[in-house]
C-alpha cells in the first residue's frame, strides 16, 4: 500500500503542474494499490484537465473490432472509476504504433513513466531476447508456442483470440521518459530486481537499461527488495 | 479535506526530490486537515529526510525560557506527530530574524511556502498599516491595546505572556520563495479572498500582494470562493 | 560590452531550449551593444525558430497608419538586421492591450523579460505616480504637458505626431515573468539604481517593485554601480 | 567555429545559474574553437566562481609524477588561458577513479556533459569492444600492441611514457548527466556520425548509447553532417 501511496504522489507532483503533462502508465496487478489509491483523488477534479495518459503497449484482439487488452484493462483500473474524459486518453494502438513516438514528441515529451517489471526481466513490452536497445516504438510478432499462455493470462483462455502481432514502446521511447518510475512488489521479483540493478546492461534483462536513465526512480516493497545489496536499499529509501 | 489533500499533494510533488528542499509552513486553523492528511504520509519515512521546514513568523511568550507560539503550535501539529527529525526543523525566533533571510538563501532559498490569509488581509504577521512591501524578515512591536485580544487568541487568555514584540517574514522574504500556495476556507474569509485577488495591490491589505507573484497556487474551499468573479474561479479550478 | 554579452548569454541560455520559449525584450539605447552582440548570433540560425518575441510597451504614431514607435525601433536595432520572421515577432499595439496578458498566458507564459531602467526610476511604461502595483497591460494617458519632450525622444521632435494614450505592461504583467533581468548601464543612472535595489517598495519608484520578483538579475556596468552598497555588488558578481 | 559557439552559449546557458554547476568537458582538437571563444567570456568572471569543471577521461604518464594527459591538455585549451581556479577544476585521476562517481553524486550530479565522437565510435575512453554499457567510471589496461599509437597520439611519440593503465567514465556515468551535448566536425566524422544515430544501440558503437539520453544534443558542422538522413538533420538544426 505505502508503494502505491508514494508511487500516485510522484505522479500527483508531476500532474500538479499548469501546462500539459504527459504521463504513461502501466496495467498489471502491481499498480492495482497504486490506482486504488489514485482514483478518488482525480475523480472529476477540473484541475487535472491538463494531464493525457498514454499506454505504451497493446495486444489487440483477434478479429475483433474492440479495444486491445492494454487499453481495456486500463479502464478498468484508472479510466473508468476515475472518469478520466476521452480526450485525455491517449492510444496506442496496432495501427497508429508508427506515428506514436513522433506524437508523443510533438505533444511535449513525456513527462513521466509508471512502469512494472516482469519476473524474466521485461519491461513493457519488450521480452528478452527480442528486445534491441535502439527499438522505437515497434509491432512484433508473436509466436504460437506462446499462444496458450497469452491466452491464459491476457485472454481468459480463449486462444481465437491471441493476435499474430503486438505493439510496444521500445528502450529507446522509454528512455525518452524524463522521468521513469520503476514499481516492484512481492517476493517473486526479488531475484530479477538484483539483476536488473545490479547486473550488467544486457538485451537479455531487458529492465537492465533503466538503471543507466538520468532520473529513475526504483519503488520497491520489502519483499521485492530482500536480494538487494545494502547501498541500493539505502540509495532509495 | 479535499482542500488540504489538494495542498499536501502540491507540497509532496516538491518534497519528493532527489536535493534538499526547503518548506514553510503556516500556523493557525485552516490548515488542520492539511496536516492530518500529511502527517501519516510523512511519518517515519526516511526518504522524506531532505526536507527542511521553516516557521514564517513567531511570538515569543514573555519572560519565559520556552518556545514561541509559532513552533509550539507547528510541533502540536505536525513536527511531534510526524516524527519530524530536530534537525529538519529550522526555527525562527526573536533571536536570530535579522539572519533568518541570508540563512534561508544560503540553504538555496524557499522551494514553496504554505500560507493562510486574515480576515483582515494580514499574511504571516503582516499586518494592514504596519507592512512595507520592501521589508525582509523583521521585528515588530506589539500594541498595548492588542494585549487582550492576542491573549485570548495565542496565550490562552494569558496577558501576561504577552511580549512587546515579535518577528515575521515580510512581503519581500514571501515574494523570494519559488512557489506560494495559500490556502484559505471558510465564508468568514470570502470577502477578504475577492478584496486579495480582484483589488489593488496595497499595503493596506497585505496578501494583496501575493497575485503579482509569478507561481501562486490560490487554493480555496467552496465558501470561501463564493464572492469571487467568473474568470477567477476558472483559473484556479 | 561585457554587459551587453553577459545579457545576451543569459538570454541564449533560455533560447537554446527545444520548445517554445517567450521573451520580451526592450528598445533604447542601454540594449545597443546587446542587439549587437546577438544579431549575428542569431541571424537566419533555424535553430532559434522556437523563440518568441515581445515588445511590452508601445507609443502609436497619430493619425499615421504605421508601426508604433516601440516596434520600429525593435527592427531597427534587432529583427531586420537578424532577420527574424515575421511569425516570431509577437507585437503590442493600441488596439490589442487588452487581451495582451491572456495572450501571454495562452502561449505558455514570458520565460524572461530584459528591461532598461529611466532615470526617474519608470520600467517599461510606467511612470512615478501614475503606476499601480496590480496593472497589468493599460492604456494610458500622454498628457499635453508632456508632448514637446515626448515628440523629441520619440518623434523627431514632430509634436504633431505624438499620440493621446499610449500602452504598457503593468507591474503586474512584469512580476509574472518567470525571470527578469534589468540592464542599467552609465553614471547618470547610479542614484536611481541605488534607489530601486535599496530604498523602499513604492509606487513613486515603478522600479523598486522588481527586487521582490524570486528571479532577478540585475546587470549594470561599473558607472551605475558607483553607488550601490557593498553587499549589492557581491550580490550580483 | 559556428559549432564552438553555438557549444558555448548552450553551456553558458548552464553556467549562468546562482548555484553550484557541474560540467564535464572534452580534450581533444574537435572543441579548440569552443574553447577558443569560451575563454575571454569566463577569464575572471567572478560570476563564473559557481561552474564546477570535471574531465572524464585520464592517462596517466608511466614513472613520472606529473599529472596526466587530459588534465594538462584541458589545463593547455582553457584552464590556465581561462584563468580557473585550482578549486574549480575536479580531477579525475589513476588514482581516485573509484570514487569519482560518489563524488559527482554528491556534488548534486553532472548538469551537463561536452563530449566528442572518435572515428571508431569510442565517446570518452570507451572503446568499440572494451566497453560495457553498465559501467560506471573504471581502470582499464592500455594493450601493447596500443603502445606506439597512443604514445603518437597523446605523449609525442614517446613510447615509454606510456602507462599500463587509464580511467574513464563509462556508459552508465556518462547518461547520469542530465544533458548531453556531442560535438562532431569534419568529413572523417560523417560515416561514424551516421552510423551513431541512426544505427543500432551496439556495444561495438559505444557512441550509440547516447541516443537515447532523454536530453541529448547533437551539434555537427555540415562536412560531419553529410550522410545523415534528412530527418536526422531537422531534428538537430
Amino acid at each position: 500500500m505505502e508503494m502505491g501511496q508514494l508511487a500516485a504522489h510522484h505522479l500527483l507532483g508531476k500532474m500538479n503542474d499548469y501546462h500539459r503533462v504527459n504521463i504513461a502508465i502501466t496495467a498489471g496487478t502491481t499498480p492495482i494499490p497504486f490506482y486504488k489509491y489514485l482514483t478518488p483523488i482525480v475523480k472529476n477534479k477540473g484541475y487535472y484537465n491538463n494531464v493525457y495518459y498514454y499506454n505504451f503497449d497493446e495486444i489487440p484482439f483477434k478479429n475483433q473490432s474492440r479495444e486491445g487488452v492494454t487499453i481495456s484493462n486500463l479502464r478498468k483500473l484508472f479510466y473508468t472509476p476515475a472518469n478520466i474524459k476521452e480526450e485525455q486518453i491517449i492510444k496506442l494502438t496496432i495501427d497508429n504504433y508508427s506515428t506514436y513516438d513522433k506524437k508523443i514528441k510533438k505533444a511535449g515529451g513525456l513527462d513521466v513513466m509508471i512502469l512494472g517489471l516482469g519476473c524474466d526481466g521485461h519491461i513493457c513490452g519488450n521480452s528478452p531476447g527480442k528486445t534491441k536497445w535502439g527499438n522505437q516504438t515497434v509491432k512484433l510478432p508473436i509466436w504460437k508456442k506462446n499462444y496458450k499462455s497469452i491466452a491464459d493470462t491476457e485472454f481468459n483462455g480463449d486462444i481465437n483470440a491471441v493476435p499474430n502481432y503486438f505493439v510496444t514502446m521500445g528502450p529507446r521511447s522509454i528512455m525518452a521518459a524524463r522521468k521513469l518510475i520503476l514499481i516492484v512488489s512481492g517476493k517473486h521479483k526479488a531475484s530479477i530486481l538484483k539483476t536488473v540493478l545490479e547486473g550488467e546492461v544486457n538485451e537479455m534483462v531487458p529492465g537492465s537499461i533503466l538503471k543507466i536513465h538520468p532520473n529513475l526512480l526504483v519503488l520497491a516493497d520489502r519483499a521485492a527488495a530482500t536480494e538487494l545489496s545494502p547501498e541500493f536499499i539505502q540509495e532509495n529509501q
